[in-house]
This record gives structure tokens, sequence and C-alpha cells, in this order.
């Protein structure tokens, strides 16, 4: 395996820019026509970057592994997604629009009710309506911002969800959750498993018992529940790494917030379509040398298990493929960060195809982009942390191994 | 990955013989009519091999990573090349033919310039000619040839370069340069950065001192700068790993020395040409059970950047491919150490075609010895390094592993 830890010894700064364009959930399985969603549509821009590069399959974690948004990006951007995990809260917490850094620690948070012997009785609150939550946060933000030397944030998601951020020193993350998974117990009090920890867990224990003191008689969301407590992962940055100017362009918070981890500059899209996107690529084109370009509309056609709009979402990638080619990348490499079968409805461990089109590529002759046609590439079947160190080789960025 | 320690369980000794032909840097791209070198040669018989064996591809250290002909060839042996690194000054001198063993240190050395304050203002010595050159390393061996118990070793390399050996007991290798890379700053003493590496920078220093001394009336060679200092490698050898009894057929001191560093024995090749080199293995054939067989002008033309030159030198190697076929080796395999694509003149990251033919292989019927064809055969894209396991295991020279 080549890591990023021994692609720190090779690799230089250089002029030359690689552009990773991210179709999120691209891969499929056979469903309609016996085709998958890649097979059945109409792409010969994709085509023709196909033919013109050399292609291949990657497996986001390994052989059989469904990846969360998280390990697949990560991988896709050279880092051992074993290694460096992002904790749910975290997830949550980026995926709202929150910035968070390895000061953070966050929770995933659950309004609940509770009867008058503190059982739980709905672990969701009878999925209270969205506004709602938003007015319970605001409450208990407006009267819990800080406990001792930390800062709280909370903000809701969707129905009953939210997420509560502490930033501050010395904030252990090796926690109990409050949430006792089962109804018809009390909420557990936070348990500090180790000496780190104790700072968090006296915080967020007299978080819960001053938010639970404000929610008294908001019934049926009289209390809550904490879960999935973890810090922000302390990963170095690709600058570091690689030697790279990193830059995300991506319209979902959740996708910016990984980026932002690994330290990309997020530029700001004007509008939220595929275009937008692009045209935020070319303002910025002369600005960075690594461009991480993210598209959702694939992934939420897979995982509404609309194969028809996902076919859609593809040739709709396609169109604006000319326009990136435009832009002479030294590098350009196309792929997914984990599969989203329309039949599946939700991410796969099924290993994604991917396209790496450069000067010094190999080229296949393929005719289509495809799970099929890439398989037989020459890339071969690869760890996708391991494309890093394509797109480095291939963009003249790594030195030569040994004498 | 098999690892050279893993087959260690397995290997037994038998009668069975392995060649390993090694086309230096045989992988190419698209250059001429977007053909490869090897796509466009006519190669009748390196046909018949790859029709008749198993072929694939080849990763010397894994995706991207251009490796040097120290890891490139390691892992044609069978040796994990991130784990036996061999430093710049030992293969340095392996490549002008010196004998180097686990109590050799051996240093890279420049002829420069310094002036009157010691400061370096020329870190090549106006590239000298390699006449000079060899007469100032004659004059500085026939005044120093011992210090303390430690032998000293000064061979000429070409215009400026010499490489500087010690043999002797506990000279620890990590060590400071004396170059400081930059005109306009003195020369540093050697540092020993550990206590084992004590000794190793009083001897160098001691002879960086008294080598100054017999060149200060030489300007614009008036001194020299050291770097790259390193101890041969303590790798098992071929005989002890393997069960092997390896020789090596090759014209280059650098792989010879590589192969010696093994365990192989150094055959001697009356001649240069790729029929000397066969008429070698022929003379010996009976004396060994592993061959391995080296063909540099396949590298030095894709160097060159020379597309029609690597492939008169691949068409070269296709005529002599018969007399290895009829001296009926167990196991032939057909290979590359890097690419060293002429578009690129240079090594490079891609992987390289591999034929196995035995008795016991599963042929994959392919036309054409080429990357397009080879990557779609039954051994896949493989780690190089576990080449060593296939062809054992062809040659009936591995056991069943557990029960």
């Amino acid at each position: 395996m080549i890591t990023a830890e021994f692609l720190l010894e090779l690799v230089q700064k250089t002029l030359s820019k690689i552009v990773l364009l991210v179709l999120d959930g691209i891969g499929g399985i056979p469903f309609k026509d016996g085709k998958t969603e890649i097979e059945f549509a109409n792409t010969p821009n994709l085509d023709k970057v196909a033919g013109s590069g050399v292609c291949g399959m990657i497996d986001a974690v390994g052989s059989g592994i469904t990846p969360g948004s998280g390990p697949g990006h990560l991988a896709l951007f050279g880092y051992d997604p074993q290694k460096y995990l992002i904790g749910r809260g975290i997830l949550e917490g980026l995926g709202i629009g929150l910035t968070l850094d390895k000061n953070s620690l966050a929770a995933r948070g659950n309004f609940a009710t509770m009867d008058k012997n503190k059982i739980i009785t709905d672990r969701r609150a009878g999925r209270i309506a969205t506004e709602k939550n938003i007015a319970l946060c605001a409450r208990i933000q407006k009267d819990i911002s800080r406990i001792e030397d930390v800062e709280v944030i909370i903000k809701p998601g969707k129905e009953h969800r939210f997420v509560v951020v502490l930033h501050g020193e010395e904030l252990g993350e090796n926690l109990t959750d409050s949430d006792p998974q089962k109804e018809g117990r009390p909420a557990n009090d936070i348990e500090a498993l180790d000496e780190e920890s104790k700072k968090s867990a006296r915080v967020i224990n007299m978080f819960i018992k001053s938010a639970n003191n404000i929610l008294k008689n908001e019934y049926p969301a009289n209390t809550f529940l904490l879960r999935g407590i973890a810090k922000s992962p302390d990963i170095p940055n690709m600058q570091k790494l690689f030697k790279l100017t990193p830059s995300a362009i991506a319209t979902y918070p959740m996708y910016k917030g990984l980026a932002h981890l690994v330290g990309m500059d997020i530029l700001s899209v004007d509008g939220e379509t595929i275009e937008d996107e692009i045209l935020c690529l070319e303002k910025n084109y002369q600005k960075y040398d690594f461009f991480y370009v993210h598209i959702k509309k694939t992934d939420s056609a897979g995982e509404d298990g609309d194969f028809d709009k996902k076919v859609h979402a593809i040739e709709e990638v396609d169109k604006i493929i000319p326009r990136i080619f435009a832009l002479k990348p030294d590098v350009l490499v196309i792929t997914g960060d984990h599969s989203t079968p329309s039949k599946l409805r939700g991410h796969s461990w099924h290993p994604n195809p991917v396209i790496l089109f450069s000067e010094t590529c190999r080229p296949d002759g393929i005719t289509h982009f495809c799970e099929k046609q890439c398989k037989t590439g020459g890339i071969g079947k690869i760890p996708a942390q391991e494309l890093m160190a394509l797109m480095l080789a291939h963009a003249l960025k790594l030195e030569k191994y040994g004498a």
C-alpha cells in the first residue's frame, strides 16, 4: 500500500494542476434493461475522456465494505480511511455547516420524552417538527453558550435531531453516551473512560442538567439524549502531506466540512447547480493546484432509488466535461466516493469506476465510461487511497524512489 | 502480500530451474503511431511465449511510484523494496564495480573548488575531465589506503564524481553530509547522529583532512564534498530465503552489484552484447537453478528518448528467445524492473508487463507481448515482489501452506 506518509518523502511542489471530479455514489448495479446507471447513460464526453485516459476500479475501504461519506472521501483525498476516523457527531456537525477543528468535541443529540420518574418513553420525542426543533435549540443556545472555559454550540438538524459542539482545550473524547438505546430506561450520565476525558464529561453533564431544566415544560420534547461523542480528528493537511494548494467546490455542507478537515480552501459557489460549480472552478483555476469538485445529485438520486434521475444527473455532468477539459488540467480524475445503486436505495460496497486522464497515461481504448469497461483498464482495481499517488505521479510531482 | 519471510517456511530445494529475463525499462506509453515500444515491435518469439504462458502487470513499489534501479530489482528478486533500502553511495559504488558487503560504508564524492577562505565556489570543480578525476583519485588512494583499522578505497566515476568506500567493523551510517548543497558556504564536518556512527565520522573527517592536503594545489579541484553516506544493507541472501543457487548475467556493474548484494554468483560475460549474455547462460546452465539475465539496452534507449532504438533493442531480444527456450527452463519469466517510456526519457511509475511460462501455467491466449494485452492476463496486476512466489510455485519449489 502506498500511504500518504510514504509519498511525503517523494512529493515536490510544482505548477501542474489536478482536478478531482467526484460524482457522489456514481457506481451502480444492473437495474433497468440489465444495465447500471452509467451503462445506461448517454455520455459522449465522459466516454471520450475514458477512451483517451487510463481507467480502473477503486475500493474506498476494501472488499465488501460500504463506506460512509467520511471514509469514502478521505480515501479519495489520499488518507487511510481505517486510520483517520470521523465520529458521527463530527460528521453531523460538518453536515450542518459547523467549522470544526482539533479542539472541537461534537455529539449527536435527539430530543426525547421522559416521564415523571425520568424514564425515557420515546427516544425521538414523537419526531417533533423541524421548526419546533429549531425553536428549542435557539432557547437552549440563548441560555447556554459557555460552561467553564468551554464554548457550547447547539445546532438543529431535521425533526428531533441536533448537534452539540464543545470548543475548548483538554477535551478528551473517551466518553460513554447518555442515550440508553432503549425506551423504558433513564438516560445515563456521561462517564469519562480515561483521565483526559474527565473535563469533557463534567462539562457535558452540566450542559445536560441545565438544558433539561430549560426543556422541562416542553413535553414531548422534555429531554434529550446524546451519543457518538467524538473529537474532530487531527488530520495532517494536504499542504503538508502532498505539497498541494488544495481547494474544494461543493454545495453541501458535509463535503465542504470534510474538505476543510484536510486543509482545503472552500470556494464559494454562487448557486447550487453543476454549472454553478464549474463556473466556480473556472473563476478560481489560477489560484490552486488541486481542485476537488463534488457532485451530489448522482448520490441523491441513487438514495431515492430513482434510476432515471441518476441517469439524468450523469448526463448533466457529461455536458460540462468539455468545460473542465478546456482548462487543460495536467491530471483529470473522475470517480465516486462510493457506489449508490438505485436498486439498493443507499450506499453500497461495490467498487467505483475511475478515469485518469493526463498526457503521461497509457490509454486503454475504452469506449464507454462504465463499471464493465473500467474494470478492464490499466489501473486495475486499487484502494481509493492510492489514487493520490497516481494523481501526483501523472502531474509529475513525485520524485524517483531509491537510486 | 506474500513476503520473502512467508515463503521461507514453504520453499524447498529442487532440481527445477528458473530464468528471470529482465528487459530494463521495458514498459512504455504511447509515443509513435499511438503505440508503446513493445506494441510497435515485431516480436514473434516473445508473442509465442506470451501466448503459451500466463501474463500480467507488475508494480515494482506501488501505484504512482517511480522506482530507481535498486528498488526495481530488489522487488524482482523477491525482496520488499520499502524494507531494504540501498543508499546512493552504495549504488554508485556498485555502479563502478566495487564489491560491497555489510561492513562497507560508501559515500558519493564530488571534486569541488574552494577559495582561500575555504568557501565553496564551485560544487563540481568546473566539471573536470574524467581523466583528471582518475589521476586525482589515484593520487589520493596512493597516500591514503587505511585510517585506523579501516580500509579506504577511492574510485573515480565520470567528470567530477567519485566514490569513497570504507571497509571495517563498527562503522555506523547515521551521518551528516559534508556537502553544503549550495555554493558560498564552507564544507561541513561530518557529524555522527548516533553513538554507533562516531567512529565513521572520525575516520571520514580524518580522510577529508588528509585528502584536502593532497589536493591543495590542484585548483579547480582543490577540495571535494561527500554526501549520501550509507552502509550496504544487510540483506538475507537468496540461498537462505528461497533455497536457490542463484546467478546473475549482466554487463553493467550496477546490476552485477545489486545481484551480489542478494547473494547471486556473478557470471563472467565474454563481451557486451545480448548474444554474449545468452552464450554465458548456455555455458553455465547446468551449474545453477536461478538465472537473472539483465538486458540494459531497452532502458538506455528509453532514457535517450529514442523510440526506434528501444523497439530495435526489443526485437534484438526477441531473436534470442528461442535459445533460452531451447534450454527448457522449468520457469521462464520475462519482464522489466520499471518502465522507461521514450516519451518521458526516464524511469516512470507505469506498471510493467510480465510473462511467466511453465508447464504448469494457465495460458491466457495472448497474441502479442505488450502492456495492453498483458493487463488482461491471469496474473492480474501484482506487486513485483510477489513474482518470486509465482516463480517458485511454478517451479514446484513451494510446499502446501497449512494442513
